[in-house]
């Protein structure tokens, strides 16, 4: 009766055979089983995903099943161990892809081909299957066997050598961004070859590097380059293409605002006690106001913040309309009153590590919704479940299960 | 001839009606039109997207048709002029939705109802229609009528307060990542609608807010948090998680190297003259280098990478199979062999601008492959097409265009 009150979702009914690892596959698969396909994570026997070993962990990682790395990042899927090296390991894997519509794999480029498991094999079995890739280069490319990390791609791509200060050293984004947008790029893919699966009737390759994805999101860094022969170089806080738009230091911590109009202009002079700003012909556009941000507005807006408390400043620019925001802390984003109501950090109940909060869906959809209805997997643990739905008996599933295919 | 020898495209026959402005709804429906989608994109009368006046500039901006950031973000999309204030402008709004599959906008939330297009009358007018809106905090929720920027998505999602080297300020990422990462979940949640749609014959709304996108990528950040209460901090270039994982200075520029598992941390050691870590007790297991890695390892690697130059390095780090790279410049990643190759910069022809590079497409399909076929439109340049296609007579747009609609 429950299940008849849930609401439908956009990927019931789908697929998925997971043979991702570590973070950026993982990130896709969980962008899909958030939407409600059938993920089945199949994981190596005995230790499983490397992630199970990463911290934070609910007994000191002394397990496979206490990681909370892997347990939010594995959410709604199913979880099976397999030996993909063994002959029965693969034929249980083809027999999951004959039922499937998409398989997923992270592997450095030329794995799945070497365990007999490439595209060419397998749609031979399922002519509808979806093959998704995420690596770090391709499958093809100069660099396409090497392997790779997210600073790699992080690096070759260019986004440090735009993010951080004017003279000091290029930054790291300080999560794996390579491995997060890859990975939601790859979901996109997968979308895109479901619909136009559709239509035609076949499926198809999809794949996504890390470095070309941050090649990708470098804005307008490249057409910059390519037009004008110039780089910006690292631009701190700002935006290059408008001002005042910046982060500053308040008494109590740090403060970002953005004035990229004439009116807000306008309006920040006046709360800055700076009206004379507006009359000046040397801020009299966006292009001046660029032009002489460092000289002549940042002088004023690092007095005016120094000088005041964060609660002070917020104050006087929420009443003037002018966005702005505290530089918040994780403690003070998981505690704030909009990541509740946006549903963006949800409790879910895992078996070993208990209730626990993890970050919730951002794609939301009004009829479809998606969501977080279930905990990752414990090690194996639908090994039974899966098989028994492929048609083996109990007694093969033993016989496995001794053979360590499982 | 031409025509038929072309490759379907995924979003072949799709169209949307895009009404997106700045960045992220524009990154949003390039993803879309770079999959084959048909997007017409409606502009502001006589001024258009703001972006028309973004550097960098072909002839120095003084006219709507050569700013090289909307020409990158608005390749392979269709462009008309319409006034949505007027009654004629919502007139042909409302044809064009009923013709189309999708309507896009990224208006601070409540715009699009006082304009009397919100989604409770276009679905009257298109029960099929799929409703897509990024915003800074979304529909609903404490935030949601507020103005955002990039900044301050980054700000309240807690990205900058991890990014950046520790006992620094906090940075921004060098790149409009609250705007980029939110289209693409945006592009995603659409084709999500669009495959549900295959099923259920209904549209539906979709909708993503920066903030909550921010709060997404946030990596074990969240879930460290609300496990141990502790938070990482700025991390710098280093992975919390493992060690050695960063970035160097050598002899003429930054070069990063990541030394994750056993075999390749005792192939480091053997490459940076110091066999004698592998045998340390201090640096025995990943826990201990992650532990140990600021007061022994960093401190030898530092003076390593100081005495060799990048290419001595990356000849040592090649060789011996640890993945590696150096910090590209811009530049560097534009001409790079691997750039090319991964067609990540493409060139188009655009009539004003004249040949110029802009990045490719990041989400490769084999059977379905997306591209950039023509550059971004003139202001209004599909006026007559488009408006010709619903029936209109070139009288009638003859008047459209003296009353101003046009």
């Amino acid at each position: 009766m429950a299940s008849q009150e849930k609401k439908r979702k956009a990927l019931e009914g789908v697929r998925i055979i997971d043979l991702t690892i570590a973070y950026n596959g993982p990130f896709c698969t969980m962008n899909l089983a958030d939407q409600g396909a059938e993920v089945i994570k199949i994981e190596r026997t005995e230790v499983g995903d490397q992630t199970r070993t990463w911290p934070p962990f609910k007994d000191g990682g002394t397990g496979v099943n206490d990681s909370g790395y892997y347990a939010f990042l594995n959410r709604n899927k199913k979880g099976m161990t397999l030996d993909l090296q063994s002959a029965k390991g693969k034929e249980i894997l083809k027999k999951l892809v004959a039922t499937a519509d998409v398989v997923v794999n992270n592997f450095k480029t030329g794995t799945m081909e070497k365990l007999g498991l490439g595209y060419e094999t397998l749609k031979e079995i399922n002519p509808r299957i979806i093959y998704a890739s995420a690596s770090g280069f391709g499958s093809y490319g100069p660099l396409s066997e090497r392997p790779a990390y997210d600073i790699i791609a992080q690096a070759l791509g260019g986004i440090m050598s735009i993010t951080g200060y004017d003279g000091g050293p290029p930054v790291k984004v300080g999560v794996g961004l390579g491995d997060n947008f890859t990975g939601t790029y790859l979901s996109y893919g997968i979308a895109l070859a479901l619909f136009n699966r559709e239509k035609t009737g076949v499926g198809q390759k999809v794949e996504v590097a890390m470095t070309d994805t941050i090649v990708s999101i470098l804005e307008a860094a490249i057409v910059n380059y390519t037009m004008t022969g110039e780089m910006h170089g690292r631009v701190g806080n700002i935006d290059p293409y408008t001002a005042p738009f910046d982060m500053f230091k308040a008494k109590d911590g740090y403060i970002v605002m953005a004035a990229a109009s004439q009116l807000l202009w306008e309006k920040l002079c006046n709360v800055m006690g700076r009206p004379d700003f507006i009359d000046n012909p040397e801020l009299a556009t966006t292009g001046l106001r660029v032009k002489n941000y460092f000289t002549i507005i940042k002088p004023a807006m690092v007095d005016w913040n120094a000088a005041h408390t964060i609660k002070e400043l917020e104050t006087m620019l929420y009443e003037a309309g002018i966005p702005h925001a505290p530089v918040l802390d994780v403690d003070q984003v998981v505690n704030h009153p909009n990541t509740k109501a946006r549903e963006m950090v949800v409790e879910v109940d895992h078996p070993v590590i208990g209730k626990m909060k993890i970050p919730g869906v951002p794609v939301k959809l009004s009829a479809t919704p998606g969501g977080v209805d279930f905990p990752a997997p414990l090690l194996g643990q639908h090994n039974e479940e899966i098989l028994e739905s492929l048609g083996y008996s109990k007694e093969a599933i033993e016989e496995f299960r001794k053979d360590k295919v499982l």
